[in-house]
């Protein structure tokens, strides 16, 4: 095992021991109860990509001869979005037209994802910085929803969910902000960063995305009155 | 930049642009916005294919040596359920089992798309064209869906959403048949359209399809009654 | 066309039958309807599945040299996800938050498939049994859900579709813990099975799971008051 692999080591022991403990720690009142699930869930893919992350199963060569995980990305494009259904969930509690915030928000989510991949991928300088950029232009989108319209929605409902939406929408905007940052300084951006410190890097983020959110996310929820 | 490109530079700016427009222009009461909001995500996702065709990012040879736009088949696979959905969701509006008919309609809507790839991918004429036919039959199948049960129900409901259902729906067919006409001509398949053509071709039906159909369809709805 | 062809010629007229037929065949009223839909459409995408595996779409060659069919993973992967959505449906027949046990299970399931496809393409004999567990672990959460939470709100809900749920519960379990054990024995394992004998065995399996699980289910729900 090279010294680049501890990470995800490390991540898929972590990943696999919070999904069951956040399941086992949710919210069980029906009404609250598919947050638990979601949260559980979401580690569950992560320990999925640590293990091919481990194996090396889905990962090829970037054109500077850095690795590029494709399991990273994979991860990314499926726990993203449902975290995202999870905080407009929250955010526009019980309101009927759902889908009008979430479809959005998820595909141009998912846009940053495989553009970011995209960026990691170009070997062409240019191609890469303009794919960097138009993934930025997708989350700039979704923070948008996120503060503008769902956030508005939420205030008008009011009550203890606006303030779990609150809550859980500043952590969520804290850490994904980080997550470009780190991108453009690794190898795939403009290698400032080696790649074994990004791994762990990731790592951090990644935990804190997913498992540290997960709990409080979850935790926030027993404080609304059934 | 090639001349083959050119379109690729159009399309993107005439999407990004589409997509804000149809944003601003959407009707915004509560109940019709996520018709909008469906309408402005997708040249969204267009505009994302066109920078990965004029970047040359998944680009790939055909078996004849013209080349394959993956992130075309992309966009398709992904904006055509998108237009279906809010087709469906019209015809059968607020009735309580739109599962039903979008799900199917999807499933066939992917398969059309993903069977035209294998066609454009095919060496072997014959599987060429079994893919093409299989992709027609497929193509068949939604059609047969939007004319023939989700049309018996919105008949029933009746009233200006059946009028908004039935202009759209023509559209949407008359549109969409041009697409297979395009392509079995073009350089996937009996080459009689060179590729420079082809993707003009393309151009105008994609613009068609997704903007003036996206202004023409929530324009509709502003003719409803709320 | 090699012997090891014919199955997939076979499943193709099969499946593409079996598709109208169950149309036909189906409940046609409204409350159950979309279940007819839903098992008819998944024969759909197995028999584009096996004219893929027919015509040698998607087919690659293994670490071992055995064929991997990359459409009959795809055809999974969209197929147990209809299949599991239509049988938690039943088990929370009108409950409100579906969506809690059927995004998990869901989840669970692509993950199977996803890792199984990761243990067929292992050329490291140990990260192919890693990743041949993980897909066992993923499995086991999903039977889990079906037969532990959704089973116990699907007894409370009482009445005939409880006893509609729990035989089509015993009859999906069985057929598919068949899959594991063959994939186990054949080429993608331990080799004890040639890849002819096989695509047999996957052709009766997909029919059994697939077709004759669609006219016993669908069957099932005619016995239920409307
Ligand atoms: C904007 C941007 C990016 C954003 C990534 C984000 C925001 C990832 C979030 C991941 C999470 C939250 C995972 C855990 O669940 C990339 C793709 C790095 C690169 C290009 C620019
Ligand atoms: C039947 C058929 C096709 C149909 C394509 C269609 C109908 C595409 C529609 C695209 C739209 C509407 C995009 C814009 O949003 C292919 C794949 C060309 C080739 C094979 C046969
Ligand atoms: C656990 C496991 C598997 C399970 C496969 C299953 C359960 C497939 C079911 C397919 C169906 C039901 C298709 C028809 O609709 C694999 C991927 C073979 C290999 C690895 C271990």
């Amino acid at each position: 095992m090279s010294a680049e692999q501890l990470p995800f080591l490390v991540g898929f022991v972590v990943m696999a021991l919070a999904s069951l403990a956040i399941y086992l720690h949710g919210d069980k009142r029906q009404e609250f109860r598919h947050h638990a699930q979601f949260h559980s869930v979401v580690p569950f893919i992560a320990a999925t990509a640590y293990l091919a992350m481990w194996l090396g199963t889905g990962t090829i060569d970037g054109p500077d001869g850095a690795p590029v995980y494709l399991a990273r990305y994979a991860d990314w494009a499926t726990t993203t979005p449902i975290l995202l259904a999870g905080l407009i969930l929250t955010g526009l509690h019980e309101h009927p037209r759902h889908s009008t915030y979430i479809l959005p928000a998820i595909v141009l989510d998912v846009i940053m994802i495989a553009t970011g991949l995209a960026a990691a991928l170009s070997a062409d300088e240019t191609a890469k910085w303009v794919w960097f950029g138009w993934s930025c232009a997708a989350f700039a989108g979704v923070l948008f929803m996120l503060w503008g319209p769902v956030r508005a929605i939420g205030d008008r409902l009011g009550g203890r969910l606006e303030q779990v939406y609150r809550g859980n929408l500043v952590f969520l905007t804290a850490v994904w902000l980080v997550y470009p940052l780190v991108f453009a300084l690794g190898p795939e951006g403009l290698g400032v960063i080696a790649i074994g410190l990004e791994n762990w890097a990731v790592l951090v983020l990644d935990v804190t995305a997913k498992v540290v959110y997960g709990f409080v996310a979850t935790a926030r929820f027993k404080t609304v009155p059934a």
